[in-house]
């Protein structure tokens, strides 16, 4: 059996998230599909990040187990084909077989994308967040560097995370400017249910003036999900690289 | 009576083009709703250019005449908010009573995406064109110097196309390559049916080497639309925008 590692990108706004669910359409239900016609017979993909509904990725992973004549190189190309235009299999490498996309994950890159522009973006309205006002990235840059290093980040969980260690480390925090466009992109360790979507919505109060940067470290302090800011829409985060060993 | 000019973006993908159709949807029909909610009555939208099903815009031009209290510059942001969210109107003004949104326009940009990328470009699939291979854009820009100047382009019409005269004038066309994408922009005087599209299918043909750029002169001198390239795809082109005295 050969342990099969995939790269993924898909516009997830047509979907109802990366798992599978019985009656809908879902990433991990496309994905499996495309293999099943592939290699003629059902085959279970396990996906690295569970994304939500509308949220996207350039770099989901996702591993399966196989015995087939189909050569590893030829199949981003020939999953990709048969995938809708929304989703393609960028990479394909044989891997070992302790690799495990989940518990393999090492760092995660998430991207967020906000549009300041005053009218809607109709052509990426589907990957970024309208917000037709200034943010002073200086501010929201100041707030992001105490999120930076280990913490406990259980004020950014939402309800529904299972996991009873809310300690995570945040590599780096970068605030882009470009033209109408803001950039937040985070790299860590591993991230809480809605943690990336609920820290983006906390710094977008602190962009608009609501509240000072010194906010965010009462925020961690308080271990209190209602501390933070709100949720911030998925379809202005993608997940864009998981790093193994 | 105040003339309104309106300009309007869309992403034309669930559209069936601008022009209302029965039972369609279109964008003319989406604009012609929005203000009929907004104005409390049907209003006659009178746009300068029937994009075609999947085109898009980010500088469409329209205008209409009307009798009512709400401001001018309060019409983008109360339209755009009835419209969805692949459609907003970026702009409105009072113009002259004899403005007319088709026969006073003087110039027109569009520009046309290609990514030539290896995976399906996932995130923008909506708005450019995969071509998943090398394209000399030495070679596009070399024949492109050629079809700068007026011609008769009656060999880039689509069938379909009613006018008589088919001279026309290129004032530019300029090819970017930015990454994997490569855009290729053009501004003239007017435009035949489908020109856009297959000129940008000329160059294709002509960025793989299946043709050199001196073909450019035998195709404009032939008047035959069966010596040019194929039509390119309508998802990758944007009306960018309309000049007016």
């Amino acid at each position: 059996m050969r342990n099969i590692k995939l790269t993924i990108a898909y516009d997830g706004t047509d979907y109802h998230g990366w798992q599978h669910q019985p009656g809908m359409a879902t990433i991990q239900g496309q994905v499996s599909q495309a293999a099943e016609r592939l290699f003629g017979r059902a085959v279970q993909i396990n996906g690295a990040s569970r994304t939500d509904a509308g949220v996207h990725a350039l770099g989901q992973v996702a591993n399966f187990r196989i015995d087939t004549p189909v050569p590893t190189e030829n199949m981003p190309r020939a999953l990709s084909e048969i995938l809708p235009d929304d989703i393609a299999v960028t990479d394909a490498a044989e891997v070992g077989e302790n690799f495990d996309a989940i518990s393999s994950a090492k760092r995660k890159i998430y991207r967020y994308t906000i549009f300041t522009g005053k009218s809607k973006p109709v052509l990426c309205h589907r990957t970024c967040l309208h917000r037709p006002f200034e943010l002073d990235t200086g501010q929201i840059a100041a707030a992001a560097k105490d999120l930076i290093g280990e913490h406990d980040f259980k004020s950014f969980a939402s309800a529904g995370d299972q996991r009873a260690d809310s300690i995570r480390e945040i590599y780096r925090l970068d605030v882009d400017r470009r033209k109408e466009f803001i950039y937040i992109e985070v790299e860590g360790n591993g991230f809480l249910y809605n943690m990336v979507r609920n820290i983006v919505g906390t710094l977008i109060e602190i962009g608009r003036g609501h509240w000072g940067p010194e906010r965010i470290a009462e925020i961690l302090a308080a271990r209190d999900r209602s501390k933070a800011g709100p949720t911030a829409a998925a379809k202005g985060l993608c997940l864009v690289k998981i790093f193994y060993e």
